[in-house]
């Protein structure tokens, strides 16, 4: 069970609304173009607490979808969101993505987003994805990249502390600015590669909305979970981590603050 | 003439031709949207050597355009570019952008790109451009943003040598991470923001031209601009500098290379 506890974000409540929070800002952007056809069979790779699955179902009502995560505790919290939705076209299954419970060409479409970058071999993940997917079917993988990620005023202390989020995310074996490399990623999982393209978001003061979600309510928030690690592994000290926090908290204000991050999306198909 | 001596990346001929290389790759991406009508009288301030005058003006050959800088050197090459391309729209003057030889109100559209970065006040520029804009007449702000380019594989001797450049930048009292506050810079100056957006260059293997255009002919030439004063300047030391300049390289190199960069463009009008 090791990968469930170096999910760097943590379990919390807290995290699980982030999550939520997150997903709702970036829908539109995420998942505009992800849609499936009525009967195809979606797996969903690393559903987590369901953040992504509800969009997915919502946008394909008659496709079939099955989550899986490695966490019971996230799949029961996925169950009751889409429950609460009155959702009816997700079935929930707790599995290994290193080792999936499914037969080989199972599964018409996978889907894996903000998955990747927490697992110490996505390599070895995405080979296991495209051993269960059909010949012909396709996989989109959606994953950040924290190196993308600006905004203004950005003070040294801000980015010491987005560098120590950084930091940790990679002590753990994983990969933060994995993003950047979906490309090789797929190529090398033995996928034809369609196309890796930036999901990106920008928000200056003409949308204060989405500058102050953006910042105070996915950037701040997600660098929070990685603040006692950050400490403990004294890759900065509090009165900076403070600082770098409240300055990031400052960019989400008008006249002048603006932020920009970027996601990749990645679509490939598994030859025949 | 202070300015034109604190053009960081100088006046070589080696200079010119990144220029012009930069301005093809990129043409389409800056100039697909703009364009101006029969007969209006478009400002392009800062035309430089003319990289950005060429597109300027065959994507609107009935505008008339006024093209100034404050370089007589890159005055002459720009008026040899456009004669050689058969372009006649186009009137070039050598003018100061703080302090134009123009009557208040004198154009219907001002373009200004790759400018604002180098200057020592470009709120103070800004003004003065909607000083010779008519009342209801817009302006065109494309600036990069040195702090959005990331690459793979990314290695911590590039991202100190990329940093150097944008100290060497800094250090002339310049801004390279303009990209992100030209909303509240075309806010700050008065004008009537319509939007900001970001454009985005990504490149990976599936596109190696692109991939070898972006890093070898456009980031890894503007980074030896820098070269001299980073390392006059005790920014970084030359060894640290030689592998930073040579893994940018490596990232432009299939399987796994990619690259990333973001301009932004502002539109904007002056009100009644």
């Amino acid at each position: 069970m090791k990968r469930m506890t170096s999910y760097m974000h943590g379990y919390s409540d807290r995290e699980a609304e982030r999550l939520f929070d997150q997903s709702a800002i970036l829908r539109q952007l995420l998942h505009s173009d992800v849609a499936y056809p009525a009967g195809s069979k979606v797996l969903e790779a690393g559903c987590g607490v369901g953040a992504q699955t509800v969009a997915l179902a919502i946008n394909s009502p008659a496709a079939q979808f099955t989550s899986i995560d490695i966490s019971p505790q996230s799949l029961d919290q996925a169950k009751a969101l889409i429950e609460s939705q009155g959702i009816t076209n997700v079935r929930f299954q707790q599995a290994d993505i290193l080792d999936m419970p499914f037969d080989d060409g199972s599964f018409d479409h996978v889907f894996v987003c903000f998955v990747l970058e927490h697992l110490d071999n996505p390599t070895r993940a995405l080979v296991e994805m495209k051993r269960v997917l059909k010949a012909g079917g396709t996989i989109t993988a959606i994953e950040g990249d924290h190196g993308s990620c600006f905004w203004h005023p950005e003070t040294d202390e801000s980015r010491k502390a987005w560098q120590a989020m950084i930091r940790v995310q990679q002590n753990l074996g994983h990969d933060p600015l994995i993003g950047r490399r979906l490309y090789p990623l797929l190529v090398q999982a033995g996928f034809e590669v369609k196309g890796v393209v930036p999901l990106w978001a920008y928000a200056d003061a003409s949308a204060p909305e989405l500058l102050d979600g953006g910042i105070n309510r996915i950037l701040a928030p997600m660098m929070e979970t990685a603040k006692e690690q950050a400490l403990k592994l004294g890759l900065i000290d509090e009165a900076t981590w403070r600082q770098g926090i409240s300055d990031m908290r400052r960019a989400s204000l008008p006249p002048d603050g603006s932020v920009f991050y970027t996601w990749f999306r990645g679509t490939a198909t598994k030859g025949y």
